[in-house]
């Protein structure tokens, strides 16, 4: 496995290909540590013997020790660790981890991969295991770029007065496609090795040309990562873990991209492009089962130590909205074991969480996300809004004036509250703070796409029948 | 294991001791039938194909094939299947299955008795077994007396003015003791083989004489069932499985009632009186994980009937709410789940499921049954509440224009659409439909209940240090 | 003004057309006293000092005192006082007050005869100011049958397979129409003098037939009212004003009826056929700002009251649910003052509510009637469901048991806890209490149907120009 | 009345003691820009023949036009107008427009000063008088001073280990007071011209000290602002309104202030001192049914216009939400008319506008602030958060992708769809939208605030009268 200092290494050898603010800048740029401290999370906990077990996992390829986020889940219990790693780790990193990305687009191919050549005599299996072997034997980070910008949305891909708004092959060669395009919101793209493109929804059949999946470094000549980073402000005495993770997202354009044959997943088929698409949306919201347990968790043990620090943590109002809090972490997160434990094993041996349980989950922690900021605002009080600027904390003119005023109970010192009151700004009255609120919404498919999600999956005829069963309604 | 048949002679055994409506009545008096035939649904499915695997189970005691709700959970697996039981039979009933009390009573005192024993060295897990015996042997029903009349409920039991506003021991005698006090809300006690009495709260040092536990039968010398039936309005023409179902609860007299020492289960051991009490709520809420469920799938079945009947399927808010009646249906039965799977096994060997997603689960039902009501009468339109009796339907002079004008579709026939709107009528517009509200939110305990449980349960401070973690405080 | 006893004595003779049960019942069945006592307040309270100011008006078209259910609103006052009246005599009734639909069809046809005479050249408001004139001075009772049966709803009423199912014109005749159809929902039917019927609906250039509107006695020859009731279970010891108050309604068929044109509104003019659908809504929807907060008085004081019974009410909880009650009430009713004062006068001279703030506060009241059910419910605790029947609080063997049971505070005896648990029983757990659930949803348009009325007359357009002109945006 | 220019002029003129990031900084500094130019919205409407009616008022000391910022209510009328200039003036801002604490300040000065006198003989209002004819000669703005930051929230202000925790007198001299404390969230302190102190609560016979206000230059000897301040990011090319506008916000430390009596308003009259307290939160809450429907109106302005551009304004579900969104502004809206026509006058002739709509207004909007931003973060979709930043729509080698991969409807060109995505940014995306959630709970009182005065001054032992009445009880 890759230490975290070779992962940054590599990093700084790609080819410039990420603009941000107007300029092209280094993979390094100070905007994107925060991004890539994060990810070092993954690379540091292998080495820390309270995480080995839960970080790492027994490649089912090779039989060697590789970390949990380049594995393909063999059976539920697979499932129920990499739950629970992301819950764990997001612990780590004060927010998502974002590394979750990889493993889950790479579980979705080996699936699809399978069952397309059971269907069309393929051989994308075969393939996706040769570019497996090479993920987890570098240890690589991966992207996956699956949101088309889209265009009219009341159009299909082929109907486009631009046929470029949804990614597609613009050129078949003999030793590989050309594509054009762009995918959105692809979170950890300028830190990332890798960039898997994905569809993003059901194709029919006109859609062939924009039935297609593959992988690519993400330096490839014709790559434009247009980037955006969000961060805390950066602390310069007061350091705290919340300041030190962050993230940047990019526009990727695919400007007439080539992608050799062996690193194509999907070519042209329309259903598997579908099932793809939805695949990889089960098993990303699968780890926001995870995730955003842990988000509750950050936000419901901030709310309770700034109660705890000012006196009202007895209060009955209080521990209402705790317990409303846990119960909304904890649902999720059932929801998430139970997805786990009824996951049952696709053709190729992968085990594929259940769709329904996995939907609700992700529906029920989306539909909660602004209310979980909404209750720490609300304890915190305004004091999260309007404190003053670190610096006003260390200039001997109002350092005093600040620590005076800031106390709350007698035995809790001045700079505990202030720390706390720091972590709550960063936390609900940032930027990033703003950011993570909707990507808590949109993040792996926003709750309509889950509503449709479930309503497609689930058995309502049966429902019907048992009304009419009680009703005396014979067909 | 007995037959329905042998359940009812029995119940016509008894010695006459329920009063209701200012008589006293017999136990088959026909207000009682509709409750009687719902606890028959757990006898008839022994001997069905379809359910037998599910309804019954292998007695740990004697290897016997006896009916799982005589069961004592030995692993996860059976509380996963009481869990999915509940649920199916549920559908059957179109609504509480009501037998559930008697395991989930005998499972926590399976627990309670043997840590007694453990700290007090009393032989009460002994006791309990060789009743066990004679129940599963018997194929016995109980209902579970809890919930105490409370009083004052600003002063615990020994601070009362009357001592008898919680059950407790008056006499202890060489033979036995002679217990005072009355149980509110017993469900199935007019139609019971046995009522065990468990204690309803934590108790202190000052509450021993209320710290008992017991069985006996439901015609013991002393007590008095005072009860009240809620039913379906008796259908005439239009006969239909949910008119069959009903219920009967009573409030129970304990007027000086002698209990022989091998049916005395708890007398005096004031800590695990509160274990026990909290116990069989755990257990009672984690069957709500089966029935509440199947309670939204009833009412889900019924508003998705009604839509198609109505043409407005397609809707789109009637989609939109379908699938939230899905995603509170299946985010309670995953939290089941996974209450299930996260159980362990005291020391007794009975396998008790997870407290918080027990309690996570049953809190969210509980916060949502009004909102289902709503729902189906939302899509259901005011005929739910407006429809003519059964007779109307029937009278010469009124049939041909109630046949006439309740016509929707072409292609649903008349009798569909009067059926269908007569099951929401009985679900949501009837004194039955109307308690099944309240039984809702307070069956097994009301949502402040697990709101209280989840906040003792929980480990709120290791979320306290993910806070102080992130913020760089350091204790 | 008519006496309550004139009233009931016109009802006794009408001509027998209702149905119930399978039967031809008279007017002054049993199971109808509750909704005629009901009536029977507007009556009586014109006599109470205290009210009477408030439920009397003077006449604009005679300059006579009449009672404010048969008055013409002629400014903001009069909203005010109307919507003020409404909830007064609503604490009153325990319940709805049933004669609003008189005065809000009558309003609205004030309106409209004068816009269709305006654009027509017809004569439509001589007509209905000679109705009026009939209608006040002899104090009469209108029903307003508005909701058609609907048959398919995805088609509109020409388009229907049975053209009947919207109430339509058959035959236009020198001395009137004959008209043939179904109304449905129609509260008050079987013990009103007069029958208003209006259109359901916007109507299109095809639905000629269908834009009707008339006035007739409702024991019209071809007119059947086959009705349901909904009432309290009868007292016979612990008497009580909630149980004397009840409802009932009826599927009106109009089965070839005749109209002669003094008694014709509106025939053929689809324009203002929609509009007298929008404008009755309208005014109906403003009495439920005066209803629907006597309603959550009456479950407000009723939560308050179980509350200090238990020895509850200073528990945080419980305040906090009641301030969310208050808020509730007080919104609906300040949106109705608001809906009052921004009233307008029409061409007639009516003053109309403004439409907005009239459904705005419908809306919000229909969204939270099953939530206020639910809080009640939440803080009376099982006892709701489950008091035992009356007779065995009489019976002498039950009698000392309940007594003895049901206490709570020291201070309060046990009738008026129990006389308070009869109340909230009604309320909340019986036949009645779900179907004003159900009414509360329903009753002068479904929540759907004021989204829709509020997004037709809301200017959407000027928020955007907003949006546009902060973001720079120029078309 | 004063120019914009020469107010911020005098800005220009105020000795320096406003510290932020940890400097000394000058008044025009340009963080404080964007919140004086919001002020100056109120300064330059007044030219405005559109504005001109509503912007100015006549005073009633001197009969001259005055700005309606320094108006004291004489009538509803007056507060009906101030409510609509609250809610016009927000929308030309696209946020708080931040001078009202002046207004509503005064308002309760006005009434308190005069019942004081009433009381104790006292002449504060008569000091007032002169203040005020100052104030309005002047045309000044005032910052409102009212919470204190607290200490310990479990301990009365005399009980606090540190007693300046509560502003309090510390000494009286013949010419003044001298006062120590501090006051925190004061928005607008660094571009006011006076800032008047209130207290914050009710207080006891012990709190003598702590009841004090009074009004003094913000530049007085001792003052000392420490400031934050929160604007959107500076624009260099896309320039729009929603960017120039902002707001700052102090902790303003009172280190042994003079404050010489003429200045003074209540020293040591606690039951006023709470009046006061709880008038300026009626006066303040009821300027929120003005300012919070104008930020609903530019959410759901931006909600309307984003699912335009997208091509899904007639999704079922945007049209739903935008419904919402509507009820939402105009409940607020209307109980706010409500609160200004049932308004009346105290004794000093100042109208006061009704505490419980006042109330349940400010509660429904607090309650929703969360949820109408998650509902724009909905319909807009992740593109809000990883907007790439101006610069890159600039640079040649980025723009012409992201203005053709940022298209939606073909006839809507690149730059509006961007300016549109900005404008969303700017308000649920950036520090500035973070921070006006916040403020949109907390601000003029949070939810729990209101929820304590509706108790506090709602009649709810009549609407227990109501349920006894019906319940047939008699005390």
């Amino acid at each position: 496995m890759r230490t975290f200092e070779q992962y940054v290494e590599k990093l700084r050898g790609m080819r410039p290909n990420v603009y941000m603010g107007g300029k092209l800048v280094p993979r390094d740029d100070p905007a994107f540590m925060p991004g890539i401290n994060t990810i070092g999370i993954t690379y540091n906990l292998v080495n820390d013997p309270q995480y080995r077990d839960l970080v790492t996992a027994t490649s089912h390829l090779t039989g060697e020790t590789i970390n949990r986020y380049n594995h393909i889940h063999q059976n539920t219990e697979d499932l129920l660790k990499k739950q629970k790693m992301t819950r764990l780790l997001c612990h780590k990193a004060g927010r998502c981890i974002q590394r979750c990305m990889g493993i889950d687009a790479m579980n979705a191919l080996s699936v699809v991969t399978k069952d397309a050549d059971l269907e069309h005599g393929t051989n994308y299996h075969e393939r996706f295991l040769k570019f497996l072997h090479y993920f987890q034997e570098n240890d690589l980070v991966a992207n996956c770029a699956q949101t088309d910008v889209k265009g009219d949305r009341s159009l299909r891909p082929f109907e486009q007065q631009d046929p470029d708004q949804y990614l597609r092959v613009v050129e078949k060669r003999a030793d590989g496609i050309v594509v054009r395009g762009a995918k959105a919101h692809n979170t950890i793209a300028p830190y990332t090795d890798e960039i898997i493109a994905v569809p993003t929804r059901a194709m029919t059949k006109n859609d062939t040309d924009y039935a297609v999946a593959f992988a690519i470094p993400a330096d490839t000549e014709g790559l434009y990562l247009i980037s955006v980073a969000h961060n805390q402000r950066r602390r310069k005495e007061f350091h705290a873990p919340i300041a030190n993770a962050g993230a940047a997202h990019s526009i990727t354009v695919f400007d007439n991209v080539f992608v050799p044959w062996e690193r194509v997943f999907l070519c042209g088929e329309t259903k598997q492009a579908g099932q793809l698409a939805s695949l990889f949306a089960t098993y990303h919201r699968h780890s926001y089962t995870g995730c955003k347990p842990a988000m509750t968790d950050i936000l419901m043990g901030a709310t309770a130590l700034v109660a705890e620090y000012n006196g009202v943590e007895k209060a009955s109002h209080v521990r209402d909205k705790l317990a409303e809090m846990i119960t909304v972490a904890e649902l999720v997160y059932a929801a998430g074991i139970a997805a786990s434990v009824c996951g049952k094993r696709a053709a190729s041996g992968t085990c594929v969480p259940d769709v329904v349980y996995t939907n609700v989950a992700r529906y029920h922690a989306g539909v909660n996300i602004y209310h979980e900021f909404e209750t720490l605002a609300d304890i915190a009080g305004g004091l999260a809004a309007t404190l003053p600027r670190e610096e006003d904390f260390v200039n001997p003119e109002t350092k005093g004036f600040l620590e005076k005023y800031i106390m709350r109970k007698a035995d809790v010192p001045a700079e505990k509250v202030h720390r706390c009151y720091r972590l709550i700004e960063n936390l609900i009255s940032s930027e990033p703070g703003a950011a993570s609120q909707i990507s808590g919404i949109h993040g792996g498919g926003s709750p309509i796409m889950e509503k449709i999600a479930i309503r497609a999956m689930y058995d309502l005829e049966s429902k019907k029948e048992i009304a009419k069963y009680l009703a005396g309604i014979v067909d």
